[in-house]
C-alpha cells in the first residue's frame, strides 16, 4: 500500500530504454500491493506495471512466480505478464532492488461482489487450475497446515487481548486440522489469496486476477476454501449461500470436483479461515502505530471459522 | 504521499457516469501529494486524475484553487485543468470528501535539475505569473512574514533538539525579516511551492506545473525565491550560481524585474528559507514514527537561510 523505493524520472527513462516500449511520458507510485513498490508507467505505446520487490519477498521465489505469470498468460487466463527487454531478460535491477516490467490489466477490483461476481471467480478460478497444469517450477505453500503452529506459538500470548478465548480456539483447532487434513485430493498451482482485491471486472466481466506472490502448489479445492470466505460472506458475518452456489457451480462447470474434494472441503475452509486469522493476528501485533496501513480486524476470521466448525457437508455451502 | 480514502469499484463507476468522458477502464491510487488522496483514472476516452481533499484542506479555499488552475490552464499555462461534470459541476463529493476531476498532465519530474531544466522553471514561472492577472479570487499567504512566528512558537522550545543554536537563530531572523521585509514590490498569484516534485518535463523540455494547493496573492518575486532555494542548490549545500542565472535570466526574458525586486531578491531568499526551515520543523516534530512519509530534514533549510544571510546583492545569484 505504498511506494518504499523512489525512482528518479532519470533512471526511469534510462530503465525503459532498456525495453521495445516506447518513450516514458509519465510515471506515478501507485499504493497497491503490501509487499512491494509499484509504478504505472505511460510510454506512447502504452501502459506498464513496474514491480519493486522489497524485502519481505524472498529473491529465490522470483523465478517461480514471474515464470508461473508468463505460464499462465500464454495458457489464456487473464492476468499481468513479466515483459521481456530487448536482451530477452525479465527480471531486471533497479534503485537497488530486484524489479520486473508487467503488463498492464484492464479493471478493477469490487468492494461488494455479487452473486454473479462470484460466478465468474468459480470459472476463471477452474481456468488457474487447469492453465496451471505443466508449469515446471515448484514453490511449497509455506502458510498451510504445517506453517499454523509457528504462527500461532508468535501470537498466542497476545491472542487473548483481541478476543477472549481466541488462544485455546487457535491450539485446538490446530490440534484438529492437524490429525484431520486431508491428504491425496488433486494438486496444482494454486493462487491462495483470491480476494476481491486481486480480482479484476470490467463492467460485469472478469478481466483477470492479479497478484500471485502467495501462489505455490497445494491442494486446488484449498484455493477454493480460501475464496469461499473471501467472496461469500457479507458483512457483518452472514454466509450467502448464493454466492457460494454460484462459485463452486460455475468451478465445476470448467474443472469437476471429485467426490473426496467435495467431502473436504468443511475442512478445507476450516484451514483457509485459520490461515488469515493468524496472519492477520501476526500482522495484528507487528504492524507499527501508521494510519497508513491499517491492519485487518482478525476477528472476521475467527467468525468465519466458527461457521464451518458447524458445517455438515458441502451440500451446506448449496452445492 | 498516501491513499488516505478509498473508493470502491463501484461507487468510481458511478461517479465517472457523471461526466461524459468514456466509461471507466482502471484505477489506481496514486502516492502523490501529501495532502489528498489522489487516483488514476482511465476511461475508454483518455486519462484523470481524480483528487479527493482530505481534512488539511480548508474547503473554503477549493473554488479558489480549483478557479485558478482553470484560469492558467486557459490562459495558456501548461497544468492540470478542472473538469466540469454534464451539469457543469467542478466540485464534486465522493466517499465523503469534497473531490474534483482533473485533467492528466504528461511527463514526470527530475530529481536531479540541469542548468536547462533551471532556465525552463525560471522561464514558466514567469508565464505563470503574467497567466495569473485578471483572476477574480483572493488567497493570502498565511506562510509569509506574518505567519512565521507562530510557527516558530510552535517548534521553539525543540528546535534545538534538531541543531543545536537553531531556536536562537530563528527568533533573530524572524526579528530581522519583519523589520526588513520588502514591501511595494509587484504582487500577484504565486504558485509558493514550486519544487522540482510539483514541475513535469517531457525529454528536455517543461511539460507543465502542479500542485497549487498553496498558491495564494504575494510579492512575485518571492516565488522566484523558493525556486531559488530548490532548484538552485546541491547536494550537500552547494549553491550553483548557473543554475541560479538560468533560472533568474529565463524569467527576466519573459516577465522583466524592476530593480527593487532585484534589490529584495537576498531578502526574500532568506524568508523562503526560513519559511521551508519553519513547516518542516514543524512536520518534523508532528509526524508520527510511520517510516511511509518522511519528514525532510529541517537543517538543510537552515544551510540555505545561512547561505543567504551572507549574499551581498542579487549580483551572488548570478544576475
Amino acid at each position: 500500500m505504498a511506494v518504499y523505493t523512489q525512482v528518479s524520472g532519470e533512471d526511469m527513462t534510462l530503465f525503459m530504454a532498456r525495453y521495445d516500449l516506447g518513450a516514458l511520458v509519465s510515471f506515478h507510485g501507485i499504493a497497491e500491493g503490501v509487499e512491494n513498490t509499484n509504478y504505472l508507467l505511460h510510454t506512447d505505446k502504452g501502459q506498464y506495471i513496474l514491480t519493486l520487490y522489497e524485502k519481505r519477498v524472498n529473491s529465490g521465489d522470483l523465478p517461480f512466480f514471474l515464470g508461473l505469470m508468463e505460464h499462465l498468460a500464454e495458457k489464456g487466463l487473464p492476468c499481468p505478464t513479466p515483459l521481456h527487454d530487448k536482451g530477452g531478460v525479465v527480471l531486471q535491477e533497479l534503485a537497488g532492488r530486484q524489479a520486473a516490467l508487467i503488463s498492464f490489466l484492464e479493471g478493477y477490483s469490487v468492494h461488494r461482489p455479487r452473486v454473479s461476481h462470484c460466478g465468474h471467480v468459480g470459472r476463471s478460478l477452474a481456468t488457474m487450475h487447469i492453465a496451471g497444469e505443466g508449469f515446471a517450477l515448484q514453490r511449497t505453500n509455506a502458510l498451510s497446515v504445517q506453517g499454523w503452529r509457528a504462527l500461532a506459538d508468535a501470537t498466542a500470548s497476545r491472542a487473548d487481548t483481541v478476543a477472549l478465548g481466541l488462544s485455546e480456539a487457535i491450539a485446538e483447532e490446530i490440534a484438529f486440522l492437524e490429525q484431520n487434513w486431508p491428504e491425496g485430493l488433486p494438486t496444482g498451482i494454486i493462487h491462495a489469496d483470491l480476494f476481491p482485491d486481486n480480482v479484476f471486472f470490467l463492467g460485469d466481466e472478469l478481466s483477470g486476477f492479479i497478484d500471485f506472490y502467495f501462489a505455490c502448489n497445494d491442494t486446488l479445492a484449498y484455493d477454493i476454501a480460501v475464496c469461499l470466505n473471501a467472496w461469500c460472506f457479507e458483512e457483518p458475518n452472514a454466509f450467502n449461500v448464493t454466492k457460494a452456489r454460484a462459485l463452486l457451480r460455475r468451478y465445476n462447470e470448467k474443472r469437476s470436483l471429485n467426490a473426496n474434494e467435495l467431502a473436504a472441503l468443511p475442512i478445507l475452509a476450516r484451514g483457509a479461515a485459520l490461515r488469515f486469522l493468524l496472519t492477520r493476528l501476526y500482522d495484528w501485533f507487528h504492524t507499527c502505530g501508521s494510519a497508513l496501513v491499517r491492519p485487518k480486524d482478525p476477528r472476521e476470521y475467527w467468525r468465519k471459522l466458527r461457521f464451518h466448525q458447524k458445517v455438515k457437508s458441502v451440500g451446506d455451502y448449496g452445492l
